[in-house]
């Protein structure tokens, strides 16, 4: 297929071809990063900005590390000690970062919409900057959510990772879903290649109401809602647990952390519900004993952590080689 | 000619041709820019380091950015984690990344006058290094006068931008004059150039001693004083805005950011006054509302304030090239 | 020599053989430094993690150009916005630039044995990720030693820079030896050439027991206590003085700097008593007017800190090459 989205900002309009163009693509980006010189000519020339707005080391690396290694020229907005303690607006650094000659921005911002915002501004100026979402507020990041389906696909078939493996699979996504902008954007693309996706949180963190945002939808999205784990992580073929933020705790929607393990908490013991070869991703940073057990977090047999994190340079290299203009895999 | 200046310190002494060289180059550079490869291998090992001693994102970025589009490798020298926090001396600082093998420096600094210190002590020392002003206290910021002037003479002339095309040509400078090291350095770049350059401010901003500092010049500046808007616009084929530090309020020095807008504030209605091609510059970030309207800001009819930005990467290229040793254009 | 050490985390068992080759390989890059273009492709495509979870400007930057001579792709950790203040461990950040696709990593960490943790993590994972230690608590700081000792060295003999040229050298080290990391490594490694090494510091700051940690050693380390200055640098080849934290003070360690100054500060008159041609090394940044005076650290007869700087980087590309498994020099 021809890659014609210009723009990333979030997985709800992503067609079926568009998840399998960027297997595809990352797929082939994980055998660059599987040789010694871990570097392709790409982008040459061009420059990547990230502006993130919300601090983020690991999320930061990812996207700098995957310019890098597609050639590309970076650069990294602070916001400590940036302009906006001055005054300016958020479009204003965007303009200036534009006018400067970016050609593509990664944007992080507290705010749902933010990227949005800047992708409308570059469009009504005529421009040819791609904005990449990489995550809003509460609302999405598509990366995350492209970066954990390219992980669960390729442990399935490894030489052609596409969304069809996922049919009828099921899949538990387990914790903060209220707040989570991973919750949202993986439930966009799992629901998408006909799993069977399971929500498990306390009713705190997951209102009766959640699924409503996907209710318009024309396809035919398989999603349950419960208030207890186990429903969810039965016969489950993998289990994404989402972090927990302590301020949680702060604003009464949580009793307290050893609580919420002992409810919502996944250990080998509860695992023992889910297929027996089932697999548990984190987007991390882990909260070890709290999400997760900490053993399981570092049992290479059920945890698929570390490839979530080796699978992000290679999805970001391909979304920022698709928008770039990059033939599609 | 041949480029003598090692440093680039102040416009004070920059002579026509320096001028004209700088144009010229930063007209070449400014073609790089427009291809999709936007690199050339000019500074292929040197070390660049911005040692930013007052935190700037966006003058550091657009140095960075000159600096990897000539190849250059970039040190950035982040205060906040510094030695300095330990003690060390801002000579001592310097004297280090000189030791580690950095080729130019670029200085920003709170202090009048660091730069030149610094450039001292290299000569001193007999060493090759060239160091650039990247804005120091309130006395010069010369990259942001050239790139200015860049920005006009490349609109009246964009194939061959030189300073004569600014013969006679009024502009005027509004705002926090008398705090304002763009100020200055405008002041030494459009005086140069034979234009007739109006100062526009509250006395608080703008004491009649001010222009003292050109007094003894040999070049026949010509320059005026005005404690109000209208005489200084009239007729106007430029004008450019400063920023207006809030801080300015706590101090007594103005009595409200309506007030300010009110008397000096650029506007549609305002520029009726000016030329019918009037252009308005700022060195932003821009107080939106405050120095120049909104609307005005964003109108590509009169703002030329996405040029500048533009502009700011080719100036500081041709910067570096000179400095470095490139002949001159 | 075939080189087989994976980590650089102590000098403690740094064999004769290593310590040359560290100085033969630091020796030719010194060579490439000294080049117009100081870049060579050795380790391209590989990527550098700086892991400072103490912030350091310095030697971040030492090691940031050394990577990027070597044509490495370099990636810096921010601890002030990083997941650690999410409450991941650090061993879990490692992790996590290990899945990036880190190929080595440089870990500072104000806690004393951080780095080897995190090597011993990467050995018990069986992966070909190098950690060399910039610095841990008061424990080691070798890359600081073997610069220093290549310094040292290459003053002897600038073309064949070795251990066996400090055999009976007289070298003092002098300053706040027991909270010292680069004491430590230095004493290593100065004992191991076969130099007389003597340790000068007020008794508060030298404790009886410090040399104990050296005892159980099978090389015939010679190394003496002073709880004075003069019968350390009496007839010294080389005097060399440790940054003294002013936190010192506020424990109750010292008396005043101007005390410690009188007592412990080097100064011209005082390097009478030692060789004509005796040279003072400090790792910075210095306290001018307290380790030693301000005109002695600027008179560069006397004076190595510069070169050291420089020392550091050419040892630093060593490290980094021969950990990347280049061919020893």
């Amino acid at each position: 297929m021809i890659w014609t989205r210009h723009h990333v900002l979030s997985l709800a309009e992503f067609t079926p071809e568009e998840y399998d163009t960027v297997l595809q693509t990352a797929s082939s980006f994980r055998e660059v990063l599987s040789r010694r010189t871990k570097k392709v000519p790409t982008l040459q020339g061009q420059v990547v900005a990230n502006l993130f707005f919300e601090p983020s080391t690991r999320t930061r690396s990812s996207f700098e590390l995957a310019a890098k290694r597609l050639s590309a020229d970076t650069l990294n907005f602070a916001p400590g000690s940036s302009s906006l303690t001055k005054g300016e607006t958020i479009l204003d650094t965007a303009k200036t970062y534009l006018a400067m000659g970016t050609d593509m921005m990664v944007i992080r911002h507290k705010e749902a919409g933010v990227p949005q915002a800047i992708a409308d501004e570059m469009d009504r100026l005529g421009v040819k900057v791609g904005v990449l979402n990489a995550g809003d507020g509460q609302h999405e990041h598509p990366s995350q959510g492209l970066l954990d389906l390219f992980t669960i696909c390729s442990l399935l078939d490894p030489n052609n990772p596409r969304l069809e493996l996922l049919q009828n699979k099921k899949i538990a996504i387990v914790g903060d879903i209220l707040h989570s902008r991973v919750a949202r954007s993986n439930i966009w693309s799992l629901t998408a290649s006909g799993a069977d996706v399971h929500l498990a949180a306390p009713p705190t963190l997951l209102p009766k109401w959640f699924t409503n945002f996907v209710a318009d939808d024309a396809l035919p999205r398989k999603l349950s809602l419960h208030w207890s784990l186990d429903p969810a992580i039965a016969d489950a073929d993998f289990v994404m647990t989402l972090r927990l933020q302590k301020e949680r705790m702060a604003t009464h929607l949580l009793p307290s952390l050893r609580e919420y393990h002992q409810q919502f908490g996944i250990t080998r013991d509860r695992l023992k519900l889910s297929q027996p070869d089932v697999k548990v991703l984190h987007p991390g940073p882990v909260n070890r004993g709290v999400e997760i057990s900490s053993d399981l977090m570092d049992d290479p047999e059920f945890s698929l952590i570390s490839q979530q994190v080796t699978s992000g340079v290679a999805v970001r290299m391909a979304l920022l080689y698709l928008m770039g203009g990059g033939k599609a895999g």
